[in-house]
Parts: structure tokens; C-alpha cells; sequence
């Protein structure tokens, strides 16, 4: 195993097997490279290589079988609950593993292809971020002594949602081989054991397109699943000896023949997969949708892999690179690369296409997290699509608002006004998918009790945030009048039910919540949580006012709907009255009403671990929860979203007290703290900081992504780039542009939205150039370091570092 | 991988993988040895080898991973049904997949053991038939060079049916190494995708003893799974360091030490499984079923593996090897480790212990016919238990009487009177549970029907036939008082009502059914079907008179339950116009109405093949139908189940115009010849189809046992020995003792049981001996070759072979 060592020394804890190739940054930082097979580590090429395009995602299994691989194909949307009857309590609806079309067993000589035996020579597995080609080659020598040189290409195609690319190449070097191929649809798999799927038919069309229906047990989606293969033998068409084999929920063809010393022997299996909970195809019949899928797959086979790929390919260029690309000259190229990196799974993990559907926080990589929505979208993920795709983020925010029903449900079900967003979101109409129970604490046998569903409860403001800040930055008021105020006001309306008067301080309370710190549950008075009710209700009261002066069709039909002149009393009532937690004499402001007089213990050990999670060895939840110990971000996160609460001097004090006291736990936490560093001037720690949030799925440690890449982190490295080094930030409605490149960083580029335009900011040391691309605003005022300024067309200006 | 030919060499076609440990019969055919482990074969050890006791069956999966094995444990009668919704067309009741507590994951220095890499020296699998222990030794040396030997022992207790015990011994030969072994209980298995069962608690007892609930999704039978490891290093105790895995469906321990050089690592395993259907734990309540289980193996664990082993070996000997046991001195030894290898797995299959359950097609031993019980118990299997452990046999007849309730519903749903046993049977309320529709003809797309369960009838007058012989046989008046009777009203009743009334021939037909030959759907007057059902009938009204004229308590009770003096008139009227199909002139008789008219062809091909079932590949179901071709035997059992009733030249032309036209593609076949031949004289063809029959799992064919043993085949090895060389026979009530050895044989010595005495026989080239062990008869009647005879104590007598 080849150890690759990034520039970056002092980082890199641990040996870092995969290799990233990483040239010039417009060249060559495109590609992550695996230069050893190891069957130990599967999971990190199988999750950080997944392809997919929002529609589907594929983990990057490879086409033969391992022992400890994990496949999955997940079409996004497509929650399914196993609730055969009452005892279902460690189940919760889930994205339901899809029949595997991309596996394929490969006998050469009679030994079946396995890159753990015999000799391997010139190993290479390779994600093009590009393209979205994951490649492998590889020339192996069976224990038999046959050598063959191996290609492997895949691609789920952006062009075409459904369609599924592979093109296998096999030439045998040392002498004629006979090659046995079997492959097809197996719907054998499983969701860790749980099966979502009832078996359905299994079809042959025209001896060579085989085709699989799935239904989901009880949101009885149908999945149709096709495939086809075509051989060539030097270039020249090839129909192999062949036999159907179907067993319980699979069909495959098995080809044999013989291949020729030096022949080049090549595989296209062309599959495509529908569901009829597809947007365009809503209302369809199975059989319709059987003949639509298969008549499809018969024409992009016409069309074969490469035109297949090259249309993918085109998308990839279109959609994502000219539109989000980012450019970083660093003198340690990766930094490109894990911002490609960053925008390639941003890519994949969002159902752009189907405003039904949200991000799940492993995206479609994993079964992690089930593909549940969290606050990770809003937060985390959203301010990239906000500032980058704007049409992305309004279908994201949609969604929201059509969990409006489940959000009122919610709400009632616990007592309370408006609308109390689900903590762990999943179909739109699903309301809260947290699980209530986990696994049994396995030594008292006692079930577990998970409490975010019911007092995480900051994911109201977080929506209500997130939809204040897509306006701000897009001016979008068609969204704004359909969707955007109405979740303003129901958001406040939750929040000012929520509120809990206290006789004795004569103030309103929040207690017993989780705030973003989930090693406090059960706490009083959250800072972020009591701020962001206070936020939510004091915007709604700015938009209570606003659409009765100037928009009174919206404000008619919503206070009809919502009683908003009622709601509006409580507002004005009870706002000023609620608790906000205020510094104390050293400035630090209380997380919460009783973390600063918990017991304070050495936590260096913890610090210093190379896997997220150590504490919990040695504490319990109580143990954890009576500790000055942080999971993740928690005031930061405050400080980040309403910065302008806060004074400098208070922001470096907390920082000082508490971030030695966080973990870092949680994958939401790093991007936080490096923009607050780079807020606080503390450049080399940003820096730092931005690498390690990198790291999370790029480094060195080869488990951290088994069950699924970090979406909110990956939202998070461009929220360290633009919001952090590059120093965009949206306050009160302004445009705020204030870079504070790391060391190394000679030059900065990229592109932002900004109310309708596009504007491309490209930031060198000691100079800023904004160009904008698109005019349709005439001019675009802006600050900077405490200069106002305008953009007409372009400006450049220089600035000090 | 050594090719182990058997003496016999013209029988033998392909290499035989499988070696037999063939000594002096009463010495050393006790073994079955694979001698090379090969990967591409890993289903036949996992079937024939697999361990059992009749409450629970374990495929003898090995203890590591690999891809394509099957890793089944079975819990006898704890049937699922996945009925989510109504597309559950696939999906029949089937016994589930429970939680495997048998696998282990070894790493030695790091390595991943993987007998398909390094080098394995000194390998041999062994199942010991006599003590039911499976081992497993071998010297592994790993890639890295690491030289360990390994010994895997393990047993299911015959003792105490919920007790799995393993035991692992690992010795350093080269260096001192590390060793890290996972293991514990994995929920996360399925029935080939499909998953019957809902995550429960996990849960870990003084952090050591580990459980899993499982609870079935539609039957809602709790399962409860424990296990427990304890560790030696040269005997003595050691606490390695450990760590709690916890999945999904899953709990696992991971243990780290390092065992020097030389020193031997011992690993015990002991585990139990219990569940809410355990017929001696009805109405416990699933903490009761924790506790009880739990502190049951607590009590096992301090025994340890040895002692429970020994006290399983001594089960086996006294309940198996010296009830069961039969001597053959034969010149090939193979001969008795194949009647010892019947009865090992006739014991493991057979849930002997709750009337409740009946024997699966496969046993417990595979997926295959899903658990399901076909006429394969009353035909080929019961014989074995009424002549040799006649309990058993009750307890299998009154499954039946307990599935009365199913069978008037099958009756009354297609218009029938009486008892319409179901085709396949599975827990004794359920009823039919034959699936009614196949997959999807995979070139129309359509379901395939599946016609068994609604045409296959002759299974109702088998259930009469056997509760009929064992009553013969036993003369257990209790059991025809209680259930017997009732039995064979109610089957009579059936079949008066199902006769079709044909004004042509003023006869009674049966038409539209499938006889034993499932090459042949919807014939009319199956011959086999036709004269059992005339059998039935006929057998009925004699009971009917002897039961009014000497049983009247017995007689007024049934007759006021089935309302007998009205249905016997039927009986009487219709049973003499029953169609029984007659010889031809050239004695032929018609196996149904169409069979002789259809076309013959050259089946030289299909009769010397290598897999059974390659008809199928040149015909679809038409084109069979069209044919002078048959599956399996069908005037044959007619002859073998109602020998009197026909002629010996009747016999010889039908053998001799029917043999040549059946393909043996059921291993329902070869048996019933095999005695057939016997009874025909035809010594050297009987043996030879012996052979073949006991090659259906023990045979060269490496891919013939995959989906599970032959149940049916197993109790037909038995049949062929007992009823064909030995020549025993109930005729009309009366025994018959008439012995054919083959050429080979020297002596044959068996047990029967015959109206409550245990008769021990023993047969040489020209003797026979009888001696009557228990002597509850003064006098035992008998004939052989025409002469009558009787035992008192003992009787012997020459005869010409």
C-alpha cells in the first residue's frame, strides 16, 4: 500500500492510502486515485467514488464480489417502512436498497476473478470528478498463471437519470482463455437484512433484455429494473454461448466463449431504472411503465457506452463545472481538488429534479441515516445551491413547505401553534421519521430512548433561517409569495407557543430542548435555540408588517389562513420577553442554563483521537451530559448565523472557552469553527481547520465513510471557501465581501448569486475583482471591510490581507 | 482435489469429490470426508454435512465467510408468511432464516483466514455420522507466511434440542502471533433476500453472555438466540480483550490476543435458540423466553463443550444407533455408510418431538420446497418410522389429524365432501400452501400456474395409505381409536365426492389431475390416482362394518361427527363403478387415458445425463406433456403401494414399456424402482438403482445437494435395503419376509418392528435368522417365498437367494 503523503504535513495523523492527483489546479485536480486494492477498506472507495446524479446513487462496489462490501443502489424519494405489525420499533422508513444491476462475476480459466489472489500489477481505481467516470484497471494473474488485463468503466449518467454505464475490456496476455461471465439483476439485497421489496416479475425480452419489477412492501412504489449486455471481440460484434439463470429474486445470463491471446474483449451492460414515484411518470401503471422503461433501455443501447458517457459528460459541463466551478491556487494543489470534490457530491446527493425530495446527510452513498432530511440541508448544504444554483435551492425549500402538514401535526401532537419541522425528515408527507427507540442499551436490556425527534428543535428556526436567507440573496418573490412567507409566519407562530413564562424572572423560557450540541440533552435555555426563536419571530413581525403595507394580496390570503392579525399580538406580546442568555463578566455567554457549572476534565486524550466518538467509551450519556464537554458547534453555530449580535471581543472569548471544549464529533463542526476563525483573523487555524473538514471523507482514515460521505460537510468546504476565505456573507439583506486568503492560497476564484446576477470574485492577495457576468441588475452595492462600494459592471479594488 | 472412485466403478460417471471413510462396516463406516476444500462446491458439505436434531437443522456452513455459500439455521415449524400487501403473489409460507450464531471472522497477524489463499495443508471436513459431530482441520499458512493449525469442531445436541455447541483450536507453528476473532450472533441473514423477521433487543448478560430477539413479521413467533464464548490458552482459562459490536440485526464481540508459538488457543462457543412455538414453552412470554433461555445457557456453558457433546453422543446412540441401526457386510463398505448416512439424516430432519410438524422436502437442511411436507413423508419416509420407531410415526400421522381442518376447507373451496389433504403443508392450521403461481415465464411475462396444490390429488389416499400400513404394521388401537378411524372416513369421503360420473361409459372417471409423474399435468384416469382412490374407498367401508360391528363407542362418535351411515351409501354405490384402467394385450397398463397415444422419441440423450431436469431444456411444459416420457415412478408405486393387485408378467411388461421411458428426474424415482426390481427378480438392476439412489446426495455430482438433502430419497435408501434386499412387505395385514441380497452382499441384518415386538432379521446368502427381542407376542405369523411361518422366540431358516 502505497502511503501518499500530502504537503501539508503536520495534518496527516495516520497513513493515507488514497492518492489524489492533483496537478495544476485547472488541469489535473480532477481525479481521486486508488493505487492499491485492499480488501480491508472497501467502504471508503465504495462510499467517497459513489456515482449518482440526485435521481440515483450507486455506491462504488466493484463488479466482483468481497466478502465486507456493502452495495447499494438508492433512487432518491423512495422511503419505504417495514410495518408488518405492532412490533416494529427498531424500524423507521428508510431508502430501500434497489436490485444490484452494476455486480458481475467473471471467471477466467474457471477461477473466478479476485483481486485478493494471485498477482495484481498496475491496480488503479479512479473517480474522474469531471466526467463522473469511476474507472479501474488492473492486470491480474490468476493463481493458475492466466494473465489478463482488466478495465472497468461505470457511470450513472447525468444526462439520463435513469441510466446506468459499464464497459468491461478484457485481453488475455500469456495465452487463449475461456471466459465466464455472469451477470444480470440481483434483487437478493438488502437493507443490513431488512428487505423493503416483495419480489416482483422477472422478464426476458427478445432473449436479450432482462428486465425486474420490485414493489415496496408498504409505500408499494414499483421499481422496474432493466439490463442488457453486448459484446464485441476486436471491435467486432460477439454473441456468446449463453443460458438464463433465474433464481428467487434474480436473473442472470451466464456467457461463456473463448478469447483469443491478445483480443480485446468487451462488455456493455447498458441498464436503466424507473419508479412510478418518478415525477414524470406519477399515475402511470406497472405494465406501462415495464414497456416505457425497456423501450427506453432498447435505445440507449443503440446508442452504447461512449455516446452514453459523452452526453453525460456534456451535462457534467453544462450543469456543474461551468456554473459552480471553483478556482484555488494553493501551493498544495488538493485544495482544488477537495473543492471538486465537495461540488461533485453536492451534485449527486440533491434530487434537483423533484421538489418532493430532500437531501438525505449521507446524500445517496450509504444507508446511513436512512436518507433522512435533517437541519444539515438548511444550514450546511443550502447556502451552496442559495448562493451557487439558486433553482436547486428554492425546489429544497419547496419541499419544506410541502411538509407543511406534517410540521401542523407535529406541532398539535405536542401541544403547540404553526408549524414544528420534523427533526429527521423523509417522504413530504411523512412528518417526523425520527426513530423514537434505538437498540436496546445491551447491558440493561432496556430500550433506548432517542430524544432529537421530540426536543431537537432548532430545525424550525434553521428553515425559517434558510428561507430568509435564499430571499436575501435571490430577491425571489414568486417564491417568497407562494411559499416563503407563509413558512416565516407558521415558523414564528410555532416558536411563540413554544415559549414557557417564567413568574419569577418574568421572562420566557425554553427548556428541556437538544440544541446543536447533542451531548446536552435535556437543557434550559439554549443559547442558539433561544436566539433563533428570537430571530424567527422578530423577522416575522418585520414581514407582518411589510406584506399589510405593501403586499396585501399576499398578507389578505395569508391571515386568512393563518389568523396572522391574532398570531401577530403574541408576537408583539411575548418577543421582548424571551430569555436571551447574555455574556457573562468574562464574555462568555452560557450554552445553556447549567453547562459552565459542570465539572471540567482533561480532554486531551479525546482531542487527539483518530476516530470521532472516544468520549463515549469511557462515559455514558449521563456521564457525557454532566461534563464541560461539546459534541460539535453549538454557540459558534450562533455566532455564524447572526453575526452581527455579537461583538468581536465575545465571539474570541467564547471561541477561547469553548472550543477546547468541543470534540468535533459531529461532521457539522469543523466548516463552523473555520469561518470562525477566519471572522476572528485567525488565518492559520482556518486553514487548519478547513483541511481537517476536508479530511472528513478525503483523509487519511480509511473508515470514516462506510456508511456514507458527510453531506453537510461537504456543503461545509464551500461554506470554509466562499463564506470563510473568500468572506461572502449576507447581512440584514447586504452584501458583505471580506476574503481573508490562507498562506498558501495565491488566488481565489468563484462565482456567487447575488439578487438575480451572477458575480464572479476573484480574490488574489492583496486585490479583489468582481465581475458581473449577467447585468440584469444595473448596479450592486456591496461592503467591504467597511467600505461601501457599488458593482456596474466590473470592480476591482485592492485590499489587505 | 483427489478423486475418490468407489469399487463398484460402472456406476460411478463423474469424479467424485467426496471421500468416504469406508472400513469394516461396523468399525469405521461412520465417516463422510471432503479432503480438499474447493470453494466452487461449498452447497454439497453444507447440505450432506449439516447438523441437526429435528428441532433445529444448521447447514454446515463453515465457521469463516465466502462468497457464494449459504448459511441457513432452520427452527422446525416456524413458518412465515411475508403478506405485506396484496402483490404478494410470490411469497408462500416458508420456514425462516434465523440468526446465525455459527459464524466467526479469524485474523491472524492481520490476515483475514480465507482457506482459498496461502497455502492449506492436511485439510479434511469430516461429519461423524455415529457422534454428529462435524470437524474441520487443516495447517493454514498465510500469505504473510504465518503457519497456524486449525481444528473446528461442532455439534447441534441430540441431547438438549436448543443447544449449538462449537469449539476452535489454534496453534501457533512458526512464530507467535495475533490473533482478532469476530463473532457472536448475525440477524442480518435472509431467505435468499426475502427477510421474515423484525429487529429485536440485543442484549449482553455480565458482559459475556450475548442474546438476540427476533420476532417473525405475519406468525409473530419470538425467537430468542444466545451465545457465549469462553477462551484457553494451554488449558488454561483466558480473558482476551474484548470489544462489543453492535449492528443492525447484529451483536458480535471482538476479542485481540497473541498466542505464542506452539501454544494452543482454544475457543468454546456454546449457543441455544428457543422460541415462542417451542411446544414446551406455550404461552411463555418473550421476557420469560429471555430469562429462560438465558439462564439455560449459563447451565450449558459451565458443562462446557465435552461434556455436551458426550452427552449428545450418548442420545445418538441409544435413540438412533441402537434403535435404527442396520449391519450390511458388503464388499464395497460404501453400502453401510450409505444406510447409516439415511438414518443420521432421517433423525436430523425429522421434528420428532411435536406433533405439531411434519418433515420438510429438504429437511431442515436447505431452502429448497421452503420447509414444506409433501406425500414424500407418508410414502418414502413414514415406512422407515412405522417399521422402526413407530412413535415417530404416529406423531407424523397425527400432524395429519391435526391438518383436518385445512383439508375440509380445500374440499369445500373446489366443491369436494370430506378431507382434500393440501399438496404442501406446512404449520398444521395453515391448510394448502402450495404457491399458485411460479415466476413469470420469463419470455411472456406471464405467471407461470403452478398446478400441484389444486390437481395433484393422490396425496389425500396416501395419507390414508399410510395411516393404514402403520396401523398394520403397529396395531396401535389407540391411535386408529383416536385418529386413525376418523382418517380414513374422512379421505374416503373426499374421493366419493371428487369420482365424475362419465354417462358414456357409465363409469366413474377422475380427470384433470396430475398422478405421480409431474411430467403429465391434467391427465384424466391416472391409474395411480384412480386405483388408491378405489383403494381408499374399499379400505373405508371395511373399517366402516368392523367399526359398527366391534368398535361401536368409536363408531356412534365418528358417525355423528361425519354423518357416516349416509356417506358409506355413497360408498357402496359409486366404489365398484370406479374406472380402474386394465392391462392392454400386451399387458400395458395405461398410465392415463392419452399417455400411449402420445409420440415416443429417442430419450438416450435425456437418460444419460449428468444433471437431472435437462428434458426441460428442449421442451417446455406442452411439448413434455406430448411425449412418451415420464419424471418419475407412477405405475411403479401403484405396483409398490398395491402389489397384490396385479400380476408378476403384468409387472415385468409394464417395467419393461414404462422403465425406458422415465428419466428419474425426481428423487422420488430410484427407490421405488430399486425395490421393484427386487420384487422382479432383477437383482443386479436393484442394486444398481440402490446405488444410484443413495448417489442423489452422496453421488459424485457435486451440485445435486445445494438446495438442501433429499428427505424423500433418504427414506427410499432405507425402503430399498429394508423392502427391497430385505424383502419385508405387510400384505393385507400380514408379513411377508422375502429377502433378495445382492451379489455383493454377504449379510444384512436389520430391526422391524411388527405389532408392537421388535424383531431383529438377519439375512445371509442362503439363512435367515429372527429373533424377537421383546417377545409382548407369544407367536408372530409370517410367510416367506409361500411358506407360512411363525416366531416365537426365535426362528431360522435356509432359503435359496
Amino acid at each position: 500500500m502505497k502511503i501518499h503523503v500530502l504537503k501539508n504535513k503536520n495534518i496527516i495523523s495516520g497513513g493515507n492510502l488514497m492518492k489524489y492527483d492533483v496537478g495544476k489546479y485547472n488541469e489535473k485536480s480532477w481525479v481521486i486515485t486508488e493505487d492499491k486494492f485492499d480488501k480491508s477498506y472497501l467502504g471508503k472507495c465504495e462510499s467517497i467514488m459513489s456515482l449518482g446524479n440526485g435521481y440515483m446513487g450507486i455506491r462504488s462496489a466493484t463488479e466482483e464480489l468481497y466478502m465486507g462490501e456493502i452495495r447499494n443502489t438508492f433512487i432518491a424519494g423512495t422511503f419505504n417502512k417495514i410495518i408488518e405489525n405492532k412490533i416494529d420499533k427498531f424500524e423507521v422508513t428508510e431508502l430501500p436498497n434497489v436490485a444490484d444491476v452494476v455486480q458481475m462475476e467473471i471467471e477466467i480459466n474457471g477461477e473466478v476473478l479476485d483481486l485478493t489472489k494471485g498477482i495484481v500489477k498496475n491496480y488503479s481505481r479512479q473517480l474522474n470528478i469531471k466526467t463522473g467516470e469511476l474507472t479501474r484497471v488492473a492486470t491480474w494473474i490468476s493463481t493458475k498463471g492466466d494473465e489478463v488485463e482488466l478495465v472497468f468503466r461505470r457511470f450513472v449518467s447525468l444526462d439520463n437519470l435513469h441510466v446506468i454505464g459499464q464497459k468491461i475490456e478484457i485481453i488475455p496476455k500469456n495465452k487463449n482463455i475461456e471466459i465466464s461471465l455472469k451477470s444480470g439483476i440481483n434483487g437478493q439485497v438488502t437493507n443490513s437484512g431488512a428487505q423493503h421489496f416483495l419480489e416482483g416479475d422477472k422478464r426476458l425480452y427478445e432473449k436479450k433484455y432482462m428486465q425486474m419489477v420490485q414493489t415496496t412492501t408498504q409505500s408499494q412504489i414499483d421499481f422496474v429494473i432493466n439490463t442488457v449486455h453486448s459484446f464485441t471481440i476486436n471491435s467486432k460484434v460477439y454473441e456468446p454461448k449463453n443460458l438464463i439463470l433465474i433464481e428467487r429474486r434474480k436473473i442472470f445470463y451466464q456467457y461463456n466463449l473463448e478469447v483469443k491471446k491478445e483480443e480485446k474483449f468487451v462488455i456493455e451492460k447498458i441498464s436503466n431504472i424507473y419508479t412510478s414515484r418518478d415525477i414524470d411518470n406519477e399515475g402511470i401503471n406497472i405494465e406501462e411503465l415495464k414497456v416505457l422503461s425497456y423501450e427506453a433501455l432498447k435505445n440507449e443501447n443503440e446508442k452504447g457506452y461512449n455516446l452514453l458517457l459523452d452526453n453525460s459528460k456534456k451535462m457534467w459541463q453544462e450543469k456543474v463545472w461551468n456554473n459552480y466551478d471553483i478556482e484555488i491556487d494553493s501551493e498544495d494543489d488538493y485544495d482544488q481538488l477537495a473543492i471538486r470534490f465537495a461540488h461533485y457530491h453536492l451534485t449527486i446527493m440533491t434530487p434537483a429534479h423533484d421538489n418532493r425530495m430532500n437531501i438525505g446527510a449521507k446524500g445517496l452513498s450509504g444507508e446511513g441515516y436512512k436518507g433522512h432530511t435533517f437541519w444539515d440541508t438548511e444550514i450546511f448544504i443550502l447556502p451552496f445551491f442559495t448562493y451557487t444554483d439558486p433553482k436547486v435551492a428554492r425546489s429544497l425549500l419547496e419541499y419544506r413547505y410541502k411538509t407543511l402538514p406534517g410540521a401542523h401535526k407535529k406541532a398539535k401532537e405536542n401541544g403547540y401553534e404553526g408549524a414544528m419541522f420534523p427533526w429527521e425528515s423523509a417522504w413530504f408527507d411523512d412528518g417526523e421519521v425520527t426513530p423514537l427507540w434505538g437498540a436496546a442499551d445491551i447491558v440493561t436490556g432496556k430500550s433506548t430512548k432517542i430524544w432529537s425527534g421530540i426536543i431537537e428543535q432548532h430545525i424550525t428556526s434553521d428553515v425559517a433561517f434558510a428561507c430568509w436567507q435564499y430571499y436575501q440573496v435571490t430577491k425571489d418573490e414568486d417564491f417568497m409569495d407562494q411559499y416563503g412567507y407563509e413558512l416565516l409566519m407558521e415558523t414564528a407562530n410555532f416558536w411563540q407557543s413554544r415559549l414557557e413564562w417564567n413568574e419569577i424572572k418574568e421572562q420566557y423560557y425554553i427548556t428541556g430542548v437538544m440544541g446543536p450540541d447533542e451531548y446536552k440533552e435535556h437543557i434550559d435555555n439554549n443559547a442558539f435555540t433561544n436566539y433563533t426563536a428570537h430571530w424567527t419571530i422578530k423577522n416575522a413581525i418585520n414581514y407582518y408588517k411589510l406584506l399589510k403595507n405593501e403586499k396585501i394580496e399576499v398578507f389578505d390570503r395569508l391571515n386568512k389562513k393563518l389568523n396572522l392579525d391574532k398570531v401577530y399580538k403574541k408576537w408583539e406580546e411575548k418577543v421582548d420577553k424571551i430569555y436571551l442568555p447574555q455574556p457573562r463578566e468574562d464574555l462568555v455567554i452560557p450554552q445553556d442554563d447549567t453547562y459552565l457549572e459542570k465539572e471540567i476534565i482533561d480532554l486531551t486524550k479525546y482531542r487527539n483521537q483518530e476516530n470521532v466518538g472516544t468520549l463515549g467509551k469511557d462515559y455514558n450519556v449521563d456521564g457525557i451530559n454532566n461534563i464541560q464537554v461539546s459534541k460539535q458547534a453549538d454557540i459558534m453555530a450562533l455566532f455564524y448565523l447572526l453575526e452581527d449580535l455579537f461583538e468581536k471581543d465575545v465571539k474570541i472569548a467564547n471561541w477561547n472557552y469553548y472550543e477546547p471544549k468541543t470534540l468535533h464529533d459531529s461532521s457539522l463542526s469543523l466548516s463552523t469553527h473555520c469561518v470562525l476563525a477566519n471572522d476572528l483573523n485567525n488565518n492559520e487555524m482556518a486553514y487548519s481547520l478547513f483541511k481537517k473538514a476536508t479530511f472528513i471523507d478525503l483523509g487519511p482514515n480509511m473508515k470514516t465513510s462506510d456508511g456514507g460521505i458527510h453531506a453537510a460537510s461537504l456543503g461545509g468546504i464551500w461554506q470554509c471557501v466562499v463564506n470563510g476565505f473568500g468572506g461572502i456573507r449576507m447581512l440584514n439583506g447586504k452584501l458583505r465581501i471580506e476574503p481573508h486568503l490562507p498562506q498558501t492560497w495565491k488566488r481565489l476564484k468563484f462565482p456567487i448569486n447575488w439578487h438575480g446576477d451572477r458575480l464572479i470574485i476573484e480574490v488574489t492577495k492583496n486585490k479583489i475583482i468582481i465581475k458581473n457576468e449577467t447585468k440584469n441588475n444595473p448596479s450592486i452595492e456591496f461592503e467591504s471591510f467597511g467600505v461601501k462600494l457599488t458593482i456596474n459592471e466590473e470592480i476591482s479594488f485592492s485590499y489587505n490581507n
